[in-house]
């Protein structure tokens, strides 16, 4: 079994293999353009796949590197990105490794090793989703709201990316292809396995994350509640006050205790009452 | 027929039932990582099956063992979890039968004992959702709101798991496997029918959770609204009373009955009238 | 053709019958658990069929029973509630009818009374559902809140229910059952086009339902804003009276037409032309 | 062939057609029911279809009408409504016509010229509802709001309406009827498109619809946005002349500038220097 | 191979062509009706597909040309619209080649060259709904609202326009046309693929539009929020002041202090004393 690992899509060294393994044009256009989702196709003498293989950044989003397998009977060809380090780490250690194992079998383990990174990143976005929600619910800012669409967007790209992924999967299920032994199937379904959990894992992230929406909206109209409530009873207690004065502020004769010695008392007590009175017909008819 | 009933699945004693039994590794795996979702495969000799035992915890989450089946032709290995009482117990019931019963009639009891596990559940988070209706229609405070969003991630856990568990049911009923006898497939197809009308109850849940987030929301908005009007009679009361308490109170000649005696009657009746018209205004307008 | 309608699944002569025409213990089991929903099963020598007879009840809402059929080559069994009577009186003027029908005949006769009686509960729902748009426009109280949930609880159930049916008649159509004459299948086809036209008309009312909380949410947002407009009219009027009438209360010297003869009406001119100008503004930027 | 229109399926022609063609009662009675949804059955002998023709109201709403066809090797018979005009006046053109076509195409011919009607529908409710987004934009009442639900409910009819229809001609591409020429088929198929593409148009229009009321709910609290605003700058500058006058208005000695010749000045320049900085501090901090 | 490329579908060269190659008179409909959307239709001896060919216009809004194609053995017959400029000079250049590639190849090469015309389209939509949605978080005002609903309508019928070119292009793969030969079907496959890719990024866009709104609702709710705020804040300062001066304006005796010397400096330092305990309050208690 020859293996050939290029490094960078641009070298003519895949042009050298692409010529020597008469690999479809159409193939090495996708290698190079890099913007391709994961994807499989049946070459004439070979399989090729392109998979994503996904990091975090260091600002909590992901990054996604290409790899690109050209399976055949007695070769493999891996074509993947300079600086994709976790993955060249990887094959280096499978190469490294003295016993040489078949084709299909690195094929799966570098396919496996890409399904085994969604795990780190759907933890990570798991639990920024729970920080989000408490933030929501207690102190909805709009920086909250505009952190909860930045995971949107990246769910979404997620998502995409683990579709594309596990339509591959499904596919390698699907079609009795003879580069891969039979011996593999159960491997292989292990993996689809896994990425459908993974998907699982996207869409409950995805429902959680508009779940935050909401609880920012309900958030917020509550405390609008709470504030409205506020001033209504500021209200409450200074209008029977401001009437009261504003009535014995009046250049009008005849204003009751005016000219008595404990008027100011009486007067304030009017006003006094009157607020309570206000406050509990508020909270007996339950209009607050 | 030979069962095996190993109670930790890290117990060597697994390992020894592996190699006897040409037990996959990667189902040996599956059954040591305990954090599968319910899976039914294929394996040599055998068939391999994890299904989910959930339980009510006192808090009013729900729990999920693991149950890790190995059913062969004419022997059955069962893995359950050091917690998991209930199975346990389940387990050792069936054992102390005197009657040896078949092994794929065991395999249908642990099966259906799980599904029969569901309905408390259930039923306990319907009374829940109602308590939390009644709860965003009568007093919508935050606390609803977590509340609600807790027991929505329950949710979507409880009908990751009940898919899961239908997927391997539905599998059991599509596959004719050598080692359950056709006696067996009524059986089986009463517990899928079991669990998806489980499933339909999951989803009805769901749906009457979202329903309750909706009562929130309407249910702010209308206290809100209610305040609103609250704040905007008081301030129709007290506005003419302060307007013309004001004017009363100017350092201006000429004010109308300010020297009479009955002034003051004369304007307080102005500000009663004024309110008291106020208030019919909008009313007959319909303006609150 | 023998009949036999046993009218509490309690009773012993279900044993008799299930003895003497070999009936599977879970579908007697399923007889009388009483709550499950509508299926149909191959039995060996006959067919199980479980249909609801829905009905209104007083409160408008809906009360379900259970219908179960044993169909064989010449006998027909048929286990309906105690409190069924319209199933009841049904059964009784087919039993009375003088000449004997086949079995797959009354079979069909009986599933498609069931169907009939789902009309006038949905017209029910429909007119239910009008009333609560027009008062959700109109008038949104809490109770209309709460009557929105109410529905939405029924059809959620009445949708379960004619699914299930649905299900049932579907299976009748695909399966060619020794029990069932093909002369019935048109008339089988009608049942299942009506039960789908049903379904149809739930799916309508939940939308429907829907749309009722949108209005009652529009609604009362519109009428937040009502009144805001109000107060922040009633604001725009008495505010400049305030302010003018505070400035003409204090003890400075100096006040503009403070010792003027027509000082009243000037002052007074002032507010209202401020008030004047206040409100045209407000119109003129389209403030309100 | 033979064509044979009936006008009013009441009447007693139909019965002798029944009988000399061997029609289906359930037939028969589906066209005296008149409150079918468009379907497609085999009957023996013939082909039974129903297909609905809608047409605008003068308000607005839409009308259906049933066209029953039953269709044979050598025969036509047609059913429609005393009541629909349109359909009626295509038949006597298409009788009227000279040379006499076959039945198959007269059958294609009806189905077609039902499918033309949908499209002024169609563009009938793609303005209203472009009026009714404009209208939610701009002055969003209550009526508007009745509107949407109007239309809703219309969009809902048109939808199953469609729906039906569509499935009858997918019936009829699927099946290869002994009443239906080969040559058809290309006609069929385009009927098939058309009507999909109008039920696609539906879809969009449904659509558009959800987002009016979007526009309405958006809209409405941006209004009551704008007018607390309104209100909240109108304290702003009220609040300080009220204050500081308050202040000079009490019967306390020490007042500075009480006695002074510009007091008055001098306290109105503090009142509107206070209300400047507000309104500064206001913008400043971005608070409106 | 022999080309006729129709620039004006109105032209009687349309019709020799339709003669001489025996088109079906509905295609040769199809083709100048010039509204159809996307299809693929076997004729007699060709297959007759129409694409769309999408474009930017400079207000920002898409532009829709029908390509007629009709694929036989020896011979392409394309008809486009007189102003669809770039697929003119698309096609003079695949002319103007001096080799001469076969029908098929053309045929892939002119559909190649319409999806290549998605990704401009898709990338400007992409910074659109980018900047609306900042605009939304920032400063949402009702252009904001009628934007997004602008944006809404053309990913609808973006979405319209590339879901009938999909189906085309996937009837193109399932089935084995005497017109395609083999080697172009990874042509094709690679067409369909990048079609869906799209198809996915409006599905995307569509999503992200839909959050647009949210943030636009929940900017509103926040900021009407923050105006309640500053609102309450305001009432909050100002109450303590006029209702302690309304006191110190009544005409009633023994109002403490109010003959002292230090009488105004006492007074006002209770009304900053209420003023900040009030504000205490509602921070410490978390009312604002």
């Amino acid at each position: 079994m020859e293996w050939h690992n290029v490094i960078d899509a641009a070298s003519p060294e895949l042009d050298q293999l692409a010529e020597r393994y008469h690999l479809h044009p159409l193939h090495i256009e996708d290698c190079r353009q890099r913007l391709e989702s994961a994807k499989i196709e049946d070459g004439e003498g070979y399989l090729f796949t392109v998979v994503k293989c996904i990091e975090l950044t260091s600002e909590g989003y992901i990054d996604a590197h290409d790899i690109d397998l050209f399976l055949g009977k007695d070769f493999l060809i891996t074509v993947i990105e300079p600086g994709d380090k976790d993955t060249r780490q990887n094959i280096e250690r499978l190469q490294a490794n003295g016993n040489h194992p078949r084709a299909d079998q690195i094929y799966y383990r570098l396919i496996d090793a890409t399904v085994d990174k969604h795990l780190p990143v759907l933890d990570h976005f798991n639990e920024v989703i729970d920080d989000l929600e408490d933030n929501a619910m207690e102190a909805a800012t709009s920086s909250t709201l505009s952190r909860i669409f930045e995971i949107k967007r990246v769910l979404i790209e997620l998502r995409r990316i683990l579709i594309h992924t596990r339509d591959v999967t499904a596919h390698l299920q699907r079609v009795d292809s003879p580069y891969i032994k039979r011996d593999m199937w159960p491997f292989l379904r292990d993996v689809y396995d896994h990425i459908s959990r993974n998907l699982d894992h996207v869409e409950m992230l995805r429902d959680l994350l508009t779940g935050c929406l909401d609880v920012y909206l309900s958030s917020v109209a509550n405390r609008t509640n709470q504030v409205m409530k506020v001033l209504t009873v500021l209200s409450t207690i200074a209008l029977p006050a401001l009437v009261v004065s504003g009535i014995y502020g009046m250049n009008v004769k005849g204003l009751p205790g005016s000219e008595a010695q404990y008027g100011l008392v009486m007067v304030l007590g009017v006003m006094f009452a009157c607020t309570v009175i206000l406050l509990w017909l508020l909270r007996k008819f339950d209009w607050l």
